[in-house]
Order: C-alpha cells, then structure tokens, then sequence
C-alpha cells in the first residue's frame, strides 16, 4: 500500500489480534471487535482471552503462542503490569506492530518513564513497532479496520473520504474525527499516538503523504520530540503535494503548563515551532473550526494559481463584509475589467458589477444571470476563487437545480478554480452542491478564509520550493569571544560591521578614529560584558580626539567599579553611522528544532510590539528579504515618514549570511546577537554595530 | 405593546392591508398574505386588488377607499409610479403606517432620490410613517405578523424567541433569520429598512429595546443617516439591559465603495464609527457567525458578574487548545485555589485539576467526576463561565441522561454563571442540554470568544454607565488661530503648554528666553502656515541667546522664501522640555458622529502601526485613562526599557478636558491637533508642545 513496510501492519492491517479481548462490546477489549464486525472489515479478527473460546461470535485464542499466525496488528487492552510479557510474546510469534491501549506508563510519573523506556527496548528486540501507550489508537475507514476503543463511535462512524488525521491527543483527536463526520466530511484515518514511545505523529504524517486514499492531513501535537522526523514528514507530504493543517498546542502560559502534564512532554517556544513548521510548508492553524474548514476546502483538491477572489452577490450588504473580511486578512479582490462591467450593466442596469458583482434579488426571477456573472467573473475577472452568496435562496429545494444547471458547466469548464456557495437551508439541498463540486459554507467570512488559504496554496505551488543554500564554515571559538573577535568571525562570513578597530590605549583610539573619521563610538572589549550599555562601558558620539581620551577614561573607570572581576582586552572603536535605520539580526539554538534567525526592527518594535519574523537556519537571501518586508513594522524601511528607503537588499545579504553561519556553526553555538544593525539608505549597506556571540564552552 | 405608537402599527399591526394584493404565493403581493395564513396571524388580513374578488381565499377591495377601516399597516407592492396615489389614498383613510416593497427610488439615482423625497414629504402630511422603499418588509414571529415577501420564509419559518433583527440590507437581514433559524435560535422580529426614507434601523432598536418580547439585538448597518437618533436607540437599549450586536459594513476600501452603490448611503470612517457604537453600549462584529454565537449566549439573558473561564475536559488537548484561545483574547482563567486542587487530586489522582480542570477519560465511567468538578470550578473556582469539553461524549444518546443528571442541580444552584458544552453528535441530544440552560457549541474556541463577551458584559453591567461630563464654554475665534493663540484657548480650558511666550523681535526672544531657561524653541506664528516643521519653520535645541538669535533670522528667511503669502504674527519662544514620552492628542469632527478624540503615541506608532485610541466627545478622567492604556503601545507609558512612568494621570487630565473643549466648540470646530504632546515622568505634568485648532470661517 505504501513504502513505508514498518507501519503498515499498524495502519492497514490484513489481520489484527486483540490481546485481552471482550465479549462485551463497551469493554476497552471489545470495542474495536464490536467495530470491525459492524464496519465489515475483510481482514481476519483474532481475540486472545483464556477464559472463552469465542469473543464476540468471533473464534477466540488462549493466548498470543496459540494463535494460527503473526498478526500485522496486535491491539493490547491488558493492564500495564502484563504489558511486558505480552509484547515478549508477539515478539516471538513474529508480531510486527502493536497499538497499546494500556495507560500508566510515561504519563504517570517517573516510575512509569522507566517502565515505557523497558517496554520500547523489548520491543525493539523484536522489530515490534509500539503505537503508545496511553494512545485511543487507529483507525482506516477504507478498509474498516478500527484498532480504537475510543467511544467517539457511539455517536456514528466516519464517512470514507481524503481526509486523514494524526493527534497525539486521542481524546482531542476523536473529536476532529468526530467533528469531521458531524460536517459530513469524508475521512481516510484518525491515529493517535499517545505518549509516542516509539510512533509518533511523524510517522503517522510520513504514512500519510504515501498513502493513496489521504490527499488532505490534520495534524495536531503538544510536542514535536524527534524535529528532523517531523520535518522530514512535512517535506514528504509537501513533495507529495498532500496540504498538511498543523495545530500545535500550547502558546499560552496555561496551554503550555497544561500539555506539561498531559501528555508527558514539554512544549518548546509556539512562535518557533509556527515558524519552522510554515518553513516546511505546514499551515497552522489554531482551532479546529479552521482546521475543518481548511481541510474541506482542500479536500477538493484544487488549489487555484490565482491569489485572488471574486464575489457574486445577490445582496449588497453581503457582499461589504464579504469585502470587509477580504481586505483584513489581505485576500486580493480586484475588480472587474472596465469592457465586462459594462457589458454586465447592459444587461442589468441595477447592478454593481465591479468585485463584489451584485447581480441583485434579480437573480431570483432570472437564474440565467447567476451564470452570466458567475462566468464573467471566471472568464474575465481572473479570479482563483469565486464565492457567491445566495444565502437561503440556494438551499431552496424549489430552485436547487435552475442553480445547479446554471453552475454545473462552469464548474466543468472552469476545473483549476474554486466555486463556493455561501448558502443556508435544507442539509439535503445543499449537499447537492458539494456533490456537484461546489463547496458551501453557511458563514461568507469564514468561506473567504478557507479560499484564502487555497488560493494562497495553489500561489505557493507555482513557485519551485526553494533549495536551501549551504552552511558556511565556521570554526567556532572555544569560549564566548568578545565583540572584535566576533565581529571578525562574522566580518570573515561576509556581514560586515561598522569600520573599526580594537584598540589598548587611548592613544591608539584617538589614531584610529583620526583615520576612520569622527564622529566615532568607543566601547570596552570583554567575553566577562555581554551588555555594555548597562554598566556605562560603551560611549556615542564623540566628536574629536579629546572627547575620545576622556571617554576611554570614562569606560575604565566604569568597568573598574562596575565590573571589577571583567578580563579586559582593550577597547574597540567604531566609526558612528548616522541616518540609518535601526533593526536588530540575532540567531537562538532552539531546544527542539536548532538555531533559528530572528530580525525586527530596534528598540520599541520588537520589545513593546514583538513585531519579529523568525526562520530556521539556514536559509537563502530571497527569504530573508520576505521575513524583513513581513514585519508589521516593514514600512518604516520601504520609507515611510519621508525618508529614502533603506537598503533592504544589503539587510537581506547579511541576514541570509547570517543563517549560514549559525547552520555552520555548531551545536555550541548558543546565540548571535546583531544589535543595532545599522540599514543604511539604499546602494549604501547595513552593518552591524554591535555583535555578541555567544559559545558553550567546551570542546571544539 | 410599547410606549412607541409610532411604529407599533408596522410591528404588531392587528390589521394590515396589502395593496396590490396577488392570490399567487409566490407573488411580492401574494407572498405575505400566504405566510399569514399558514402562520396564523390573529390580525385582519385586508386584500386590495380591483380584479378579484378574493385573494387567496380572503376576502378582497377594489381600492384603499373600499377598506372597511382604517388598517395598522400597508404593505405596498404597486410598481413605483402608483406609489405615490396610494400613499394619499392611505392617508386619507387614516392608515398610520405604510411598508413600500416597491424598488425604483434613491438607490437608482438623482431622479429616483427626488421620487422619495416627494413621497416622504406626501407621507408626512397624512402623518403616515414610511418603512422603505426598496425593502423586503418586516416580520414579528410572536404574533405570526408577516409583511415580507422575503423567500427565506421558503426554506423555512423562524422559531419563536427574543432575538431581535433590525438590517438596512433586506437579504443580508433574512439571511440573519435564516441563519438563526437554522442554528435553531429563537427570534421575534425582523425588520429590513431599505432606503430608510423614513423608517431607520435606530427606531427599530428603539422598538425593541421596549418591547417584552426582544431581549437581545442584531442590527446590521451600512450607514447611520441620524446618529443622534441611533446613539439614543443604543442608550434605550443598554437602559432595559438588552445587549446590542451590532455589524457595521464598509471597513474596506472595496466594501464602502460597494456600500455607497448599494442602499444609496455613504458609509463613515469605519473605526469611528466602531468608537461610538462601543461608546454606546454594542458589542461590534464583523460577521454573521460571530453576530448568531454572541446573540445564542445574550438569549439566555446570563450575564456573570466575573469576567472568567473555568474549563472542565475530558481531553488534555482541547484543554489546552482551548486556554491558548482564552489567552489569546485576554479571557483570564485563573488556576482552582490549592486547597480545591488537592482534593481533586484524592478523587482522581491522575487529573491535573489546576485551570483547565482535566477529569480525564475517566469521567466516562464515572459521571460523578463530571459533577463533582464543575461542582467545585462553580464554587471554589468563582468562574463566572464554565466551558466542559465533552466533545462527542455528551453527544450520546446513552449517556445523555446522566450528564444532565450531573448538571442540571449545578444550572439551577448557579443561575448567575454560564454552564457550557463543547458538544458533537445527534442534535436531538444536544438540544436537550441547551433546553436545560446548558450552552452548546461544537468548537471551544468559539464557544470561549462568545463566553467572554458574555462575562465581559456581566463584569460591566457591574460598574454604572458614566455620567458624561458637561462641554466646556469655548468661544472659537473666527478662524483659524496661530499657534499662540491656540495655545491661549486651551491653556484658559486647562490643557497646558510648556512655558512659551510670543514674540515680535530676535532681542524679544532671546529675553523671553533668558527668563525661562535654556534649551528652546523657536517656531513662526502664522494662522496660514499650519505644518511649520516642514518649511524649516521650527528649530529646536536652541542653548544660548546667540542659537536664538541665529534661529530667529534663519526662520525668517525661510519663511520669506517658502511662504512669501502668509500671514506672519510674529515667533513662539518655548522651553524645550527633555526626558518625557512624545504622544499626541487630536479632535476631528466626523460628519456623522460629531467631535471624536483621538489619542497615540508619536510618530511611528500612529504613521505606521495606526495605534490610536478614539472616543466621542465629551468624556471624563476615568475613561481617557481607559483610552490611553488600551494603545498596544501602552507600555512605553508605563515605563517599559528601564523608563520611568510617564505621567498618565496628566495626559487623562488633558485629554478628557480636550474633549469637554471640542464639545463646546460647537459646529465650527474642524479640527484640533496637539502634536506632540510631551508626557513627562510620573508627578511633572504632560505639556502640549504644538497646537493647531483649524476652524471653519464664518459667522461666529
């Protein structure tokens, strides 16, 4: 079914075992019978219980040594104190994958930690994969497998569809499954994954992007604990063109204490995990009406070229908040070309026919204006997404198919494009029209969000990945260096500092800014002071030789008294740029996915506003330059308030330079600080006025 | 029914004639008299039809003269040249209120504008109200009262209950009753107002506001043509404790284009117009879900005194998800005292019952846990809102029973607080828990965003609606002042300058100077040069008489050369005050809504990231704090970057009597611009460092 041998036992199993199996259907041990039977699942069920000799109806096995074949699946729903012996004997009967259902492991505390790692070894003995434990389990609504106990199917069963999901969460994942089949979306598989011993959310999103039957992958994790596996899984599914709707929990202070002791990991920083989960084409979202919606939208796999919508209305007031809602999250609704608006006006006066297209209640009593508009938007508007609101006049069974006459060709003729429906009434009608490939949503807003995010994917698509440019070689210092040095280390990387020099007297300060040129900016050089400013050690402005030999004296008597155990190596002068604009460039070794680069604008903007974009290391200099115009703050330096614009290229070079270094240099490498850099007006450069580097010690 | 006779014929007529009456149902004239019929209307359908003799089985007139009374209402549905002969044949027969489904008025331009002028000025004297023209009618579900020809009503009748809907826009408004109709929410009245000639939005909120059987508003508006009328209807409302959702369309570029072709009205500054619906008393929204989730919770009429979420979960993931949207919205959720906590822990050691409360899957084979938790979130943890996510648990038949048996005694113990369900699967089971007063949502974070405005309008009913203070006695120069004089006005309302003196000659100013100390400014005084700065009119950090000298005649030269025409008074010799943070403070006079104060910080902050605050005219201490510490940039006040506080209290002090200055400038008042303002440290004042009041010319 796929290349991924090691977890299709779990996922698409051709027989499975149910170790500790129960006659009674709303038994951990026998919900998963009782489901198979119902759902016709054609693999072969394998009850192992001691004390019967059916299960269910179903033919049932003493214990795992006498059943007639190594199952592709076992399922055990014994207490955890018998998991071991039981994973000993699959393993031995040739067992491959087995979904723990088994609480009272990681999740309990460190007796339990040390038990799971036990199980994980023993299993690995055998080439045993391990879904668990503490997990609800599988399952694949294709081939009626259900390895899950989960009572999300009282309440009903999946619809067969594109969409799959991984959760490690199983409670939260049954309820996007639940959530899923409430709106009548059709899914492949729901895997939760639990305290992921050994399978995790990863694997799942891997098994996914091979898998035929899911084209559409939901995602959600509390923690991401092997990054280069996850990240691996969201290039497959990307390569494999499979949209992945990442949620990852835990942003707030009480999100992050709650998945702390849930699931038993820790969450890393949200805004870094968004980053380098966008980085690798995930799209996260924050709740699961969006994911839902996203995954409906693309469950239809068309994600149009064109970023651009285009409203057919047959009330002007929904077409101003549809308008409204568009122009906030920055969905392009151009207008009509001049030659077709007139055309429209001839043959409805009335109508407003720019973008929204207003073809006015008239569209009641002559639906053929609701295809000429609808056709015109697509023909001559252009647009990647049509949405038309038709509200309760669509979900009337009286005038369903005069619509659907009118949309059916177009849906044909027009494949690459989106037609959506804001429409309300009879569940049967509407349904008629997500049949004939026409989406429909009850709220105009949230429509335009979902199309916003295809339109942006399909946009997203026509451009190459691109390749990420190599790590620079960096042969980093064995101890935090001070600022010459990494100014120099960073000066050989090719981002380029303020011209100075390091100097041990005042005279050699005044002789280097003699030759640089005033005014210049005189700071002490130390590994011992990261931050200068704070105890007096760094002096601005000075504007000739005097003012230079009074400040070298200024700092070492602050140095002195402020930092008195500090090893000094002199004093560093710079040359003082001015009528630049102040960023700040930095990189931090995040926990889970490395060194990430950061850059915002100085001062307020990044510690009042947070106004910051991160990547992952490393990454080229096209990137960098889309991270700095994505701060809110952007316009500052396209020049905003009458001043030239800076030199947005020569930050985009020093930035992409920077990821290279960071990438090349190490696990050590524990954070860079640029800041300020100093954007020049543009054709004049950006350079870094101040620079800490800073080094696990250690060895090289 | 009301105490507004006024338009109660148009609502609750108990008699309603339709001219133009058709026996085809699906007729504009025949589509009423079919939706009283089936619905039961008690009132007296009249028919008018010269060819028939009934209509639809109702007896029919020949003419509005043939009428055997005087009806309540008239729906008019007679192509737009006879409307104006049925009006005087109504008046004349004494009918009080008329609805004019006829289209063909202002909304096609200058002739039709004159068409409704005309028949307004008819109306009026035979004292009939007009609602319309171009509007889909009016229904009141209570009385089973339809006077609409809308064809929602073919998609299904609304359900009787207390939300009201009052829209400018007829299918936007019946797409509202459809959608409440759908959610299965109960309303009372809907009423669409077209071209509002006559007839607005705002008296049908004040109609509801008055009415027993409307507790909550939606109102969706393109234009507000009367705001003193509307902002009435707003205190009417917020005075009988009924919420007001309201939806204002046209924030984009897009939508205010198509709203001004739309219902023939031109849309305000959106984020005004947002100030002073708030300012009022609505709760703004931006689309019809959230519009329907925030009306669903009003109409339970529980508005809890804490603004706070207690969440109980079965799934340590939704907790999660869910206390991340909280954050994200600033809802807070407080952690169960230590005390709760522990005795949680003795009941279900592996919960973590801090703040989202996990009772875990464990609750599904005890539903005692499930009370015993609320139990204690109610009473130990205060939360005004309680949030379970029970996902599809609650959504089962076979459990349904004994989680309402576990919650019902809490709903009835705590009427005051809201309980609840994040709930999937049969909608026969979840309409049972929201019968019981338990709230039903499928998602939790939406569920979260209507919970908080509930609580946030709970917590603010708690604090009595500000007096607003009394406008100041201004008495505005004829035109446009110079600066000093500006400064002169507001210094006599007490809003400071910095120390500052006009003056006439180089040796008057640098005397000026000597007397209040150095550094100064030194800036032009001229009613015809209002941005002085960027003719090199403005020089700042002036250190001795000798800067002043110097500046005096450098100013004077570049006025001479940049502004050879304007009107010189003299200079403005100010101190130069050091160590505050720059803010401004402006009024404009908004066409619809009057004086609006605004407040910011400098530069950046308003140019690039538009972080203002706005208020209407005139407002007090209190609230000017409130708007000051609502910037997103707030923190830069409060002493962010190692600052000191600035001085807020001043800036309250200056900005309220602002305000009260602006409300008693009366009609002339343009603008006033206060840029900067200095805010000094905590204790020194806040000083206005330029002043422009640009006043209309004109008689006085």
């Amino acid at each position: 079914m796929t290349s991924l041998p090691d977890i299709d036992g779990l996922l698409a199993p051709k027989s499975v075992a149910i170790i500790g199996a129960s006659d009674d259907p709303t038994r951990i041990g026998g919900r998963p019978i009782a489901a198979m039977l119902r759902s016709g699942y054609k693999g072969r069920i394998l009850p192992v219980n001691p004390k019967r000799e059916t299960v269910q109806g179903v033919p049932c096995y003493a214990s795992v040594a006498d059943l007639p074949e190594a199952p592709d699946a076992a399922l055990i729903a014994v207490p955890a104190k018998l998991v071991p012996e039981t994973i000993t004997a699959l393993g031995e009967k040739g067992c491959k994958a087995a979904t723990l259902f088994s609480a009272g492991f990681a999740e309990t505390g460190a007796d339990g930690e040390a038990a799971q790692r036990d199980l994980v070894a023993l299993a690995a003995q055998h080439g045993l994969r391990l879904l668990g434990p503490n997990t609800l389990g599988v399952y694949n609504v294709d081939i009626g497998y259900y390895g899950t106990f989960s009572s999300s199917l009282d309440t009903g069963y999946p619809l067969p569809g594109n969409i799959g999901i991984a959760s490690q969460s199983g409670a939260f994942g049954a309820h996007l499954g639940a959530l899923a089949r409430d709106r009548r979306l059709g899914s492949s598989i729901l895997m939760t994954t639990g305290n992921e011993a050994d399978i995790s959310v990863a694997d799942a999103i891997r098994w996914m992007a091979e898998s035929d039957t899911t084209q559409v992958i939901c995602a959600y994790m509390e923690a991401i604990n092997d990054a280069p596996a996850f990240l691996a899984a969201l290039d497959a599914a990307r390569a494999a063109g499979k949209p992945v709707f990442a949620l990852k929990a835990g942003r707030s202070a009480v999100g992050s204490q709650a998945a702390a002791s849930h699931t038993a990991s820790l969450t890393g920083d949200a805004a870094v995990a968004d980053a380098v989960l966008e980085d690798h084409g995930a799209i996260v979202v924050r709740d699961p009406q969006t994911m839902m919606d996203y995954a409906y939208v693309a469950s239809k796999r068309v994600f149009p070229k064109s970023h651009s919508l285009g409203v057919i209305t047959v009330s002007g007031g929904a077409g101003i908040v549809t308008s409204d809602e568009a122009e906030r999250i920055g969905f392009p609704m151009p207008a009509m070309p001049e030659a077709a608006q007139s055309r429209l006006k001839e043959i409805l006066p009335y109508a407003s026919p720019a973008n929204p297209l207003d073809c006015t209640a008239q569209a009641l009593n002559d639906p053929s204006l609701l295809e000429t508009f609808t056709r015109a938007a697509l023909e001559e508007g252009g647009y990647g997404a049509i949405l038309s609101f038709l509200t309760y006049v669509a979900g009337s069974p009286a005038l369903c198919e005069t619509i659907l006459e009118a949309t059916r060709p177009l849906r044909e003729a027009y494949p690459d494009r989106i037609i959506a429906f804001c429409a309300l009434g009879d569940p049967e009608v509407l349904r008629r029209y997500d049949e004939a490939g026409i989406l429909v949503f009850d709220d105009p807003c949230r429509a335009a969000r979902a199309l916003d995010m295809a339109c942006r994917l399909g946009a997203a698509r026509e451009r190459a990945v691109r390749e990420r440019p190599g790590a620079l070689d960096v042969d980093l210092p064995s101890a935090t260096p001070n600022e010459a040095e990494a100014q120099r280390l960073l000066g050989e990387a090719g981002i380029p500092a303020a011209p100075q020099d390091a100097v041990k007297s005042a005279e050699a300060a005044t002789a280097a800014a003699d030759r640089m040129g005033y005014p210049v900016v005189l700071k002490i050089l130390s590994p011992d002071i990261l931050h200068k400013s704070d105890i007096g050690a760094v002096r601005l402005n000075l504007g000739d030789a005097d003012a230079v030999r009074e400040a070298y004296a200024a700092i070492e008597e602050a140095v002195a008294k402020k930092a008195p155990a500090a090893r000094i190596e002199g004093m560093l002068v710079a040359k003082q740029l001015s009528g630049g604009v102040e960023c700040l460039m930095g990189v931090s070794r995040d926990p889970t996915f490395g060194p990430v680069a950061v850059f915002g604008l100085g001062g307020i903007f990044v510690e009042i506003l947070n106004d910051v974009a991160m990547k992952p290391c490393p990454f080229d200099e096209e990137t960098a330059r889309e991270m700095i115009l994505s701060i809110r703050g952007a316009g500052i330096l396209q020049g905003a308030r009458g001043q030239a614009p800076a030199d947005i290229d020569a930050l985009a070079r020093m930035l992409s330079k920077l990821s290279r270094f960071a990438a090349g240099a190490g696990e050590r490498l524990v954070s860079i600080d640029l800041n300020p850099v100093v954007a020049m007006p543009e054709g004049e450069g950006a350079f870094a006025l101040d620079a800490v580097i800073e080094v696990e010690e250690g060895a090289k």
